[in-house]
């Protein structure tokens, strides 16, 4: 019998709240494990079964705008099934709201050459209820002229092992920021800052941001990141932010954007 | 020993979501049982306990982004330290936003002039997840004229029985409704519903929103609101629209609103 196998790439919505992390673990409610089990459950249960393969990894607690990941399908479905399909078996905090048919060639993990991520900081002495999943709490005065200088240092291809957890397995801490900038909207009284790069190390996002407002408030001098990069010791940036203000917020691949089409640097 | 209470207002956000409704139940985490427990521990355990007033119930999962409440205090204490006291004691889902002194004869619930209900209605086909708890979803095109018309049907003194939900205890069905407005947000797709009236019975505002939208969506003829107010008879009036879009934005007292000083009628 000849089956043959139709690779989608999906972009998908997802509250990270409630879950678990992303990557799939017995006995958890994960991203990955929630939708693998619902395209096993459209496909009808094939055996072997279906292996959905996600951009990478977010933290519990963490969400997404945009996470991408593929699938191999075993029926040649219209886009659109898949779509309804999806999101009619899916629970409330997830949604598909993207699917494409891709070349055998494309995959949602190897592929990526960058991404873009967003942390939400809510200023204020105590935190709006309707924010505490959805910002990191900041409750000191800060001075987006100091941030912004510090974003400023950040950018660049820099080895960032002052800004990774334990935990790490990555080969190498070399990663390249392409822009690095900071919003504040006084309405909601929240600063946003936005990462773009070829790829991030373990929490390094969570601990760059703690690292910046403790700059923006005073409580860090303003030329200290050239001394974190130097010094390659994490314990020197203390806060990890929480998990509640990131969001993955755009996965590109190799030639989406034609000014960095740069992937991870290979193994050595 | 003399005992100088201060009566203290309070106004406070909370999230619904993870509270069983407001009213204080045994066993149960409700917005008037966490309320009353930090007010007790902050004046050291007093006997009696303090009961707290709350200007009336919200139902699961429904929010408050200005609930009321009075509670009569065995210490005067200046009004910044009853607001940071009870912030830094409550969980994360409810904040107090504003404390005041107020007279002995203020009563946070029979002094209760008008109530300000807003409906937040997501559209689309599937419903975002990051909304799912702070929004009502409704996948059928809707036409805001027919919207309007409706809400203007609803405007002014009227018998309710058609919109109350059985186990509603109130005495009489009629109430004053001042003004319902509706607005339609293309970036967000929503639309968000405004009532403002004397009072609302139980489920009043959820069952509207149902008929509303449903005129709204060409399910249900659009003079249909003067038949239900005949009728008298909630079977006619099908759904009751999710509490997670429901918040209670403002609750009024007597004179607080030259236009609409009136209360309640008195019981019969």
């Amino acid at each position: 019998m000849v089956v043959i196998l139709i690779r989608y790439k999906i972009t998908f919505i997802y509250d990270g709240t409630n879950f678990n992390g992303f990557q799939r673990q017995p006995g958890q409610r994960t991203v990955e494990g929630v939708l693998t089990q619902k395209v096993n459950v459209m496909a009808k249960h094939p055996t072997p079964p279906i292996v959905v393969y996600g951009s990478g990894r977010t933290d519990s607690g963490v969400h997404a705008l945009a996470q991408v990941a593929h699938f191999d399908f075993p029926f040649d479905l219209p886009t659109t099934a898949i779509y309804r399909g999806l999101n009619s078996m899916l629970p409330l905090d997830m949604e598909v709201t993207k699917v494409e048919k891709v070349s055998d060639h494309f995959h949602a993990r190897y592929d990526v050459s960058g991404k873009k991520y967003l942390y939400r900081l809510a200023l204020g002495e105590f935190q709006n209820p309707f924010k505490r999943n959805y910002t990191g709490h900041w409750k000191y005065p800060i001075d987006m002229q100091k941030v912004n200088h510090a974003l400023k240092d950040l950018v660049g291809e820099h080895d960032f092992s002052s800004f990774v957890a334990s935990g790490s397995t990555a080969h190498t801490n070399v990663r390249v920021i392409y822009s690095a900038t900071a919003n504040y909207d006084p309405a909601a009284n929240e600063v946003s800052i936005e990462f773009y790069g070829n790829g991030f190390l373990y929490n390094m996002v969570r601990i760059m941001v703690g690292v910046v407002v403790e700059i923006g408030s005073g409580i860090r001098p303003e030329n200290d990141i050239p001394r974190l990069f130097q010094v390659k010791d994490r314990n020197q940036a203390r806060l990890t932010m929480p998990a509640a203000g990131l969001y993955l917020e755009k996965v590109y691949y190799e030639n989406e954007d034609p000014d960095h089409p740069t992937k991870l640097p290979p193994k050595p």
